[in-house]
């Protein structure tokens, strides 16, 4: 295996580039010679950046598109397939670093970058050795990274400032609302790696989730896009290894076996004082699993969707009746 | 914003006089030395095309795909996005332009060249200053455009004309079904305009409607195309601005709203004896639409689409039963 | 018509050859110098490999892509979309060639370099002369090419093997499971040969079926995979001429018309002693058929799919009830 991901992200974020002024996103060069491409801060960036910010968080190894959804009034979701899923998704997708931002907000860091810092314990278990001469980095938070922050990721990545270059967008925008709902795959694959499933038997993971229309408070944007992941979201996992735990590893995924299914994340995230950390982690899964075990050929369906109650919390206003 | 909708357009005929052969279509060129790409009047042309044309038609500021469409006897839709919608579509795709064609039949021009001859009123409303060494014109009408068409274009374009890409197909035939669907996004862009809505505030748009079978018929086939946008297309914009008007938007904008709501396009057409302008032009307009409020995270629905009266328009012979 | 079908895929296969690491499949060089891709013998592959797997297939003449499928057990279907029924299914994707594999057992050959062997007499009847200075074939069979395999195809191609490029899948296998479902276009066009429908009036085709879990054993996969095309494949032709000859086409083509449906493919197979040539050949078709004359606009529909029947064929485990 001779993956760089960082250099598979450099290449779709220079074409990221080529596109700016079509995408509605901004590309600058801070003080230390890093380049800053802003998809949703001062530009307002696009849909179309929110896939390119999700291809380029999965290292290039995923296909990421949107679809109809047939659910009337949340019409698109993303299609996110991967044939690396825990390298796309844990070695890369993972918002699990943080760097400092403007004020003391932190900036929850997604994207290949993670891997050259090994700041997380998850890059013991992942047999992976990552090379490359530029690190590229995702940001979501509500204001665009610092002098600091870039200073701190050049330093983690032990390459020159010049070598990086850092995508950022607040969660509520059109491409973090995107980009998040891209992330049902890696949450599937997370919750795997909760379950103790080994991951060297994951092989490969398709999903969808609807996207939620954007919203610019950030509680309520971050709230609508995880129910999207929670009551909608569809996860279909290949896995290697005995049937059995192919089916333990279906009954056990889903968002249904969480003790806060039911409610919604912005409630659920709110009795947590906004602190992911006291969320129980089971709840940020795809609400229906399907598991194949590739070594018997039977497929283990898990679920099922609620649709009913992902419309009513993420629909902040009902629908208009028809005007004639 | 640098962007030259016409550099764009010619990128993508460039690459679709690559596949001329694969994509059924003919390629030449005329007297004065203007590229013909002809997409369905001597040559058959295909659906692929028909994609094709509309990108270009757009000027490469969308994406344009084919999907399943879920609705039996039209099984497939187009799904069209993009973050520039009033440059795309009205700077663009809109066929707000004639040159004279064969005898004394207009064509209706699309495309990019429309910036760059700026016939039109509404180009005094765009804020777009249009440079490029290349025009590019996709021409729908009854026959291929001739000698005059390139010397009329040539010269509102001020370029020489071997500067010229001409793409051509009549209405009816499958690449032009492809890019009439195609236009659902402009057809909301276009209504958006009519009821005075700001375009600098509609950032974005996503649309699908079904892309019916060819017809020759020109009338037959712009009926049922239109058909397709009126009683089942579906967009979403997203805006700037305050809810309030996002929601008087989304309340104005469907299809319903038009008096002739109800009747076929074929109909309607036919009893303004087949002159656009005497159509109210509320009727072209999608069936459903969805507008977001950016600034509020609030989202306006209107409509719903009517399938059963698109279908029974369209389809122009009754399904078969099962054979056993 | 100047197409190489050959040049198209060797051009597909080099892409996909620069993305093996990704897509979990190997590359390496035969004794003689023939490049082989092996996509899901000793290396695992991936869905995505069958989606180049299918491309290459078709000599690069079509579009293939997932979907979501609407249809909750079989989550994803393959869209496949193409300007060449006949050159792309006929003249290279279809199965029916037969190189020696390991052993006894023979290997079925798809791919262009079927027309540059020209070893079938269905060559007779395409207008099409292939040259090409490389050749491709895609081979499925339980086990991966050997000497004589690439032997026996250069001789044939007339070509030296190190201008061979082999594609190699088990039927079961991911890619394998993809590209199998990728031939319901193919079964249209096969079928419509069969009933001596004129192959050059057929101008376009569009397709869907649902694709199978992998399956371990050749029979299990090849049953499912095949019920997918049977039970819940659509097929969409564009064809010119009498529009009574496009009915009869409509009426003649889905599966239903065969004395097998209703059987579940893998028993069909069985009771023909694993001999595909004695099953009824109108059993190898889509479930639900749309025929365009294009001469008319009619469109005639004959089907349709049955659902059930596939879900009862191919699940091979009873979905799990949800767990609170």
């Amino acid at each position: 295996m001779t993956l760089s991901l960082n250099a598979r992200a450099a290449v779709l974020a220079d074409a990221l580039i080529a596109e700016a002024p079509a995408l509605r996103i901004g590309v600058s060069h801070g003080p230390g010679g890093e380049t800053l491409i802003d998809c949703g801060h001062r530009h307002p960036g696009s849909t179309e950046a929110g896939l390119h910010l999700a291809r380029i968080s999965m290292a290039g190894l995923a296909s990421v598109s949107l679809v109809p959804s047939g659910l009337a009034p949340l019409p698109w979701s993303v299609l996110v397939r991967t044939s690396q899923p825990w390298l796309a998704c844990l070695g890369s997708q993972y918002a699990g670093w943080h760097l400092p931002g403007a004020g003391d907000a932190p900036l929850m860091v997604s994207g290949p970058a993670r891997a050259l810092a090994r700041k997380e314990p998850l890059f013991d278990d992942l047999p992976h050795d990552e090379h490359a001469t530029r690190a590229v980095l995702v940001l979501e938070g509500d204001a665009p990274p610092t002098d600091g922050t870039a200073r701190a990721a050049a330093e983690a990545c032990r390459l020159p400032r010049s070598a990086l270059t850092l995508l950022h967008a607040p969660t509520g925008c059109p491409a973090g609302m995107v980009q998040i709902a891209a992330r049902v795959v890696e949450c599937a694959v997370q919750k795997a790696r909760l379950l103790d499933f080994p991951l060297a038997d994951l092989t490969e993971a398709i999903a969808t989730a609807p996207v939620c229309p954007p919203h610019p408070d950030t509680r309520a944007a971050m709230g609508r896009a995880n129910d999207a992941i929670i009551y909608a979201g569809r996860a279909h996992l290949f896995v290697t290894g005995a049937p059995s735990r192919a089916r333990a590893l279906a009954r056990r995924l889903p968002s249904r076996t969480a003790p806060d299914w039911g409610r919604s994340f912005a409630e659920v995230w709110e009795a947590a004082y906004g602190d992911f950390a006291r969320i129980d982690s089971r709840f940020f899964s795809p609400a229906e699993v399907h598991v194949t075990a590739l070594d018997t050929g039977e497929t283990f369906t898990s679920g099922p969707p609620d649709l009913a109650r992902l419309i009513a919390f993420s629909d902040a206003s009902p629908p208009e009746p028809p005007k004639p």
